[in-house]
């Protein structure tokens, strides 16, 4: 058996967002390896190994996953939204530059899904219909000073912004200081719009101005989306036309 | 007959990036409308609609399928990669807005695709691992001193930078300008990559230094992807840690 390893995207929640390279993927694989909820996505049948693993824990998992590629095993491992944003393809990269050589030569894909980011604009309107950038508050990788830096350099290019986990219960003041920082760059009258469990059961999505935005309105399980200086309301919907400011 | 309007994210090339839901809508449709390459996309059968356009036409096109949608028919707008990046979500709002009152009540729905850029860069390896940033390089709708002055401010907070539309034959020189400014900014030896025709017939990856990258390399059917500080190659990957630096 020659063995590969797919890291694969399975979109923001729901199936219908899994795209058919990945289902094909899933559906070949000996073995998926992964966070524990991301690996209960997959369906059982016979032949097909679970390696569940916790949070926090990438690169040892990414580690786990080219040594059964090696030994000849089809392994998927299983990313929530799209593997290359804030998610697991990175760490499988770590992982090989920090391993034996052999591995580099091994059969390596990476399958795109549809990110929580993508998804939520979708549900919102079109809040990225320009330029945006895409920012992960969480700095447990990072220090704060050099998210403050990013946050008013996006601020100042005018760029709409997509946050990925704003606000966890081990670092609740960070995400007020944010919105400090924002209103501060961008005025109290910018939109923010809150996307919480996109596309899944409970789904809620609220739109304010900077101004009537509260820490709380987010956790981990919130994609935060900012708009830019010419972002605007239609209808129910939020969007950001394609002309910039001056054009 | 119950109208309704989807803006349908068609992925970045190859038909096993087509999510479900796309695959549903576009099933459902009575209308296809969309830039002329993207309808063909779709197959003909009995009692579907095509309704081909050219470029450049977005909001008119917008318009006709919110008159469609109006009038009772499941119109589906087809639009490359995931309809909210540099698509037709925004040009979609931009004609409601403009249009009568009672369009605002209908059923519109944006459905997310794979994007070229997160298709590039999961083929090249996760160039976009970390904060990164989606900029348009065409000008039709903004200034050029708008988009250097967002280059600038993307390159000083150290974000990837995703480059759609880099070079048109219309302007030429542009891409070669913002080469300048991204040596200046980021140093030569800052990572590169030029993706064309991701995930179709003849796709081409090729990843360079700064000092090493021509305009030439680049032209409207490319996504290019600017590494960040700490951007690298591990084998024939190139991959951004999740770690920024000083962390």
């Amino acid at each position: 058996m020659t063995g590969w390893l797919a890291v694969a995207g399975l979109g923001a929640g729901d199936a219908a967002l899994v795209t058919p390279e990945v289902t094909a993927a899933l559906a070949e694989a000996t073995d998926i390896v992964g966070y524990g909820p991301y690996v209960a996505r997959v369906a059982a049948r016979p032949g097909l190994t679970f390696h569940a693993s916790d949070n926090r824990v990438e690169v040892e998992r990414a580690a786990l996953a080219l040594g059964l590629a090696a030994a000849g095993r089809r392994v998927a491992v299983v990313s929530s939204g799209d593997p290359g944003v804030f998610a697991m393809a990175s760490a499988l990269f770590e992982a090989l530059e920090a391993g034996p050589a052999a591995w580099q030569a091994l059969d390596i894909r990476i399958l795109p899904g549809i990110t929580a980011m993508l998804a939520a604009a979708a549900r919102l309107g079109a809040p990225l219909g320009h330029d945006f950038c895409a920012i992960n508050l969480s700095d447990n990788l990072k220090p704060w000073a050099a998210i403050e830096h990013r946050l008013r350099m996006a601020a100042r290019g005018d760029f709409a912004i997509a946050f990925y986990n704003p606000r966890s219960k081990a670092r609740p003041h960070q995400f007020a200081r944010a919105l400090q920082v924002l209103r501060a760059e961008c005025g109290a009258g910018r939109l923010i719009s809150f996307a919480r469990d996109v596309t899944k059961p409970g789904e809620r999505l609220e739109t304010v101005t900077l101004a009537e935005a509260r820490p709380e309105m987010a956790d981990m399980r919130t994609v935060v989306i900012l708009g830019n200086s010419r972002t605007r309301r239609v209808g129910r919907f939020v969007y950001t036309p394609r002309q910039a400011e001056g054009a």
